[in-house]
C-alpha cells in the first residue's frame, strides 16, 4: 500500500493531469475557496488572522523512521547514560518547533507555550510524536509537523553511518484542537507495524 | 482517546527491546564502532573532519506528500501564472537546505554550491526530490534530506486548508557522490519518473 | 577612481555640519528629547513598550526597483507557469518581515498576524508594497519596510543576470495605524497605480 | 527626477504590459537565455557555481537616506561619544550581509572575508556605502546590497521618532570584481545630491 | 600539557560523586520534583506555560570581563566618538537577549517589551548589566542572562588583539519579578572587584 | 536597592579613568595600533582576512558554572539514561559554536570542521570545555568561547528550578594554534576549584 505510493513515476503525463482540470465539479469551487493562502487573482498568500480570537491551540503530530534489523541492534546496544541518539532527535524538534515561522514561509511567528517531542525506539524503527500548545490567533499543526520533520531528519543523521537506507515516513497531522475552524481528529485506526 | 491515537506501534514493551540487547553478535561491535556520532564514553559528538579531503560531494534525495484526491484536482484547477504553491515548497526547500546546520544539531555548516528541489503534482499527491552539491570535506546527504523535509511540510502548509489528512512519506536518501566514504546508491530499481 | 565613484555628496566637510551644531533652536531641544531610541547620556536604547497597550497596528510601505527597458523586455517574456521573479520577491519579503528583529538591531520581536507583499511589473520596473498587521505594544513600521527591503533586493537578484544597473529607491512609509503615537499618512498625493 | 520615478504606477495596464509580448526581438533570447536563476521550463533555480574557479570577489554598493533639515540638525546635536546612530547602522550592515543567503532566497552561503559599511551624515541625509569581499565561486553583490538595505533600514529605525517621512534610496552596485563573468563599475558620474 | 591544562578539576573522580548518590536524605527527593525541565521517567523537556497567567516579568543580569591593565589603558585612549567597542557588545547583547529561544533549546520564544544593556569601564574590566522585561507566561531570567553572556562575549572579541587572557566571569542572575513563583533576589552584598 | 546592587564596582568615576588617559606611554600607542576591529578614524569594522593564507585552526575554551550542594545532589541522583542535563548543555554549545558569526556582531562566519564540548560534573558545580577547529583565514577562538557560553547558559537554564544563585565564571581561551599571528597558550596553572 505504502510500497504502491512510494512507487509515484509511472510515467503519469502533467498532460494528463490538466485534461482532468475540464470537469471541474461545484463542488470543486467551495474547495478552491477555501484555499486560504491565496488571495484573488492567485497570489500567494500569508492568512491574515488579526480578527480571529486569541483561544488555547493544541497539535499532536507523528512520524516513524524506518531502521534496518542491524542498525537498530546497534542502536540498543549504545544505550549508554550519555548520548542517547533520540535525546538529540528530541531536542532539535524542540528547537524546530520554535522556529516553524523560518522554515515554513506563510507561516506565522509564534510565541508556543509547549512543544513536546517523544523519539521511542520499536521493532522498525524509531516512532516520533509531538505535541504543541499556544494561546494564539492561529493553529499550531504546522509547528506539531515541523517538530515530527526535523526530530525525524535528526535521527536519520545521528544513525546514517550505520543504514544510510532508513526511509522517514508517515508524516500526519493526529489532532489539532482550538479556533473557530473546530477540531480535527485524525480517522481511522492506527497505522499497524 | 489521544493516547491511543499515539499508541501506533504494537503494544511492543520496552524491556523486550532491551531483552533482545543481551545476545550481541560479534558483526554488531563492528556496527557500534562505526557509529561516527559518538565518543568514547558514549557522549554525544560533531565528527570531525579536519582531516578529510576537499572533494565535490553530490547528495540526491527525495519525498512524497499523499494528498487527497479531491485536494488535488482543486490544487490543478488554481496553477496560475502566479502562486504555484509547489513553487513555494522548492524555495523553501533550497532556502532550509542551506541552514541545514541550524535544524540539525551536528550537521557542519558548508557553503553549498547548489541546491535543485523538484516538486512534481503526480497521480496521489507531490512527488519532491532534491539535488546537493557542495565542494567540501563532507558529505550533503543532510542537506539534500531537509531539502525534500521542508519543502514537503511546506505543500502541507500550503495545501492544509483543503485536506488536513494528507501525510509525508518516503522521504530517502537516493544517492551520494564524493568523499573516501565510497558512493551509495539506493538499492532496488532504477528511478523511473 | 573607486573613491571619487563613492564619494557622491557634495565634498561637504563633517566639520561644517558640526559647525552648524552650536546654534541648536528651542525646537531643536525638543525634537532631541523625542530620540526614543536614546537613554539619557546618548546611549542607544530600544524603547521599553512594556507600559503600552496591545492595540491593532498596521502599516504600509513601499518601494520601487529601476530596471532597464531591455531587461524589462525579458522579464515580461518569461512570466510562464512556474518561476515568476516576483513571487520568489514577494516570498522573500514575507519572510524577511517575520524577522525584522533580527536584521533590525533594536526592533521588538512582534507575532505578525499577517504580511501581504505584492510586486508589480510597471513600465520603468517593479513596484513593490507591504502591508503588516500585529495586535501589539508596538507598531510595525520596520516590518513593513523590511518586506518592501528584502524583496527589492530579491528582485535584484533575480534579473541581476540581466541588468547589473538596477537601482532600488524610494522606500518609504506610506501609512501607520495604531497606538497611542497617532496615525501617520504620508502627505502629497493619494497613490495612484 | 526622483520624484518622477516615484509616481511609477501612471495607470499602466498590466494587459499592456503583456500585448507588448508578442514581438519578441532576437536580442530578447539572448537575454532571457541569460537568466541564470531559472532551469529549463521556467522554474526558478539557484545557479548551479560547482564548477566555476574560487578566485577573490569584491562588491561595492551603496545608498541614500533622504532626512528632513529638522531630524538632521537633531541628529547633528546628539553625536555623543556613545550612541551614534549610523554606529548602529554600519553593525546591521556588516551583520546582515553575513546572513544574505538568509534574506535572499537563492543566493549561495559564503564564507565572507570582509565587510565594511560606512554611514556619513550629508546635507540631505545619511549616504551608505559597503564593500564585501570573498574568495569564492560565485560574486558577492547581493552581500554588498544587502548590506546597505539593512544599514539603511536601521538608520531608519534609528531616527523614526524624528521623521517619519525619511525615504530610501539610490541602492546600487558600484562596482563588481573578480570571476569569469568580467568586472562591472557603474557608468557615469555619480550623482549629486 | 593541554590535557592538564584542561583538568582544572581536584582529580575529584566521576565514580566518587556516583557514590555519594546512594545516601538521598528526603530533602533531596523534593529537590528533584523540583525539576520543571523533566518529565516523569527522566527525558528532559520544556516547561508548559500554557496554564499560567500573563503578568509583567523583570529580571536583572550581570557579568564582568576582567582585563589587563595595559589593555584597559588602550581602550581608554581610543574612546572617540565612533567605534566604542562597549557599544558593540550592548548592541550584541540586546539582539542576542531576543533570540534567547535560539541559543537555549528549552527557552520558550517570548514578545520581549523591553532589552536595556550597560557596559562600563571600570578598574579591573568591564562590567556588564541586564534588564529585560515581557508580558508573558514565563519569566526573563535566561533572556537577561543570555545579554550578558553575548556582550561579554563581544567584549572579548573587541579587545582581544590586545589580551587573549581576558576572564569573563559572575554572571549571575541579580533579581527576578513577577509570576508565580515568587521574586527572587540575589542575597548578600554585591562582589568586591 | 536594585541600583545598588547593580554597583558593583567600587565607585570608581568615569571622569577618573579619563584622567588617567593623559599619561599615555608610548607602549600604549603600539597596543592601540593592533586593534584590529578598528578602521584609521576610530569607526569599528570587522578584520580584512582576505590576504590571509588558509590554514589548519584549533582553539579550545573553558569555563565553570558554580552550582549549591544541595542542587549538585540533585543533578546527580536524576542521571537516567535519558534526559541528562548536561548532554543538552553540550548540544546547546555546539549549535551555538556553529552560528558565533551571528552571536557576535564583527565575526567571519567560517565552514567549521569540528566542534566538542564536554560537561563534567565536579565538587562544585559544572566544569565545560570546548575545542574547535577549522581550515580557515582566521581563528576559531571566538566559536570556542561561544560554544562554552551557551553550554554554561544551558547549564543554568536546566538547573534555574533547583538554584537560582547559579554563577557562570572563569570563561577563558585555553589555547589557540594555527595562523600567522602565533600561537597562544594560557599561562600559569589551572584555577583551583
Amino acid at each position: 500500500m505504502l510500497e504502491n505510493g512510494l512507487n509515484f513515476g509511472r510515467g503519469e503525463m502533467r498532460s494528463d493531469v490538466r485534461a482532468q482540470k475540464s470537469v471541474p465539479s461545484e463542488r470543486d469551487d467551495q474547495i478552491v475557496s477555501k484555499l486560504t493562502h491565496y488571495k484573488k487573482g492567485g497570489a500567494v498568500a500569508m492568512v491574515d488572522v488579526t480578527a480571529k480570537s486569541v483561544t488555547d491551540r493544541i497539535a499532536v503530530a507523528r512520524g516513524f523512521v524506518r531502521v534496518s534489523r542491524a542498525a537498530l541492534r546497534a542502536i540498543r546496544r549504545m544505550e549508554t547514560p550519555k548520548g542517547d541518539p533520540l535525546e538529540v532527535a528530541r531536542i532539535a524538534g524542540i528547537a524546530a518547533a520554535k522556529r516553524t515561522a523560518e522554515w515554513i514561509p506563510l507561516c506565522h511567528p509564534l510565541p508556543l507555550t509547549h512543544v513536546d517531542v517523544t523519539a521511542r525506539l520499536c521493532k522498525n524503527g524509531v516512532e516520533i510524536t509531538s505535541r504543541v500548545t499556544a494561546t494564539a490567533r492561529t493553529g499550531v499543526e504546522m509547528e506539531a509537523l515541523v517538530a515530527v520533520g526535523a526530530a525525524a531528519l535528526t535521527v536519520y543523521d545521528m544513525l546514517k553511518a550505520l543504514d544510510k537506507g532508513m526511509t522517514i515516513s508517515d508524516i500526519q497531522l493526529v489532532e489539532k484542537r482550538g479556533g473557530a475552524g473546530g477540531d480535527y481528529m485524525r480517522p481511522g485506526r492506527a497505522r499497524r507495524r
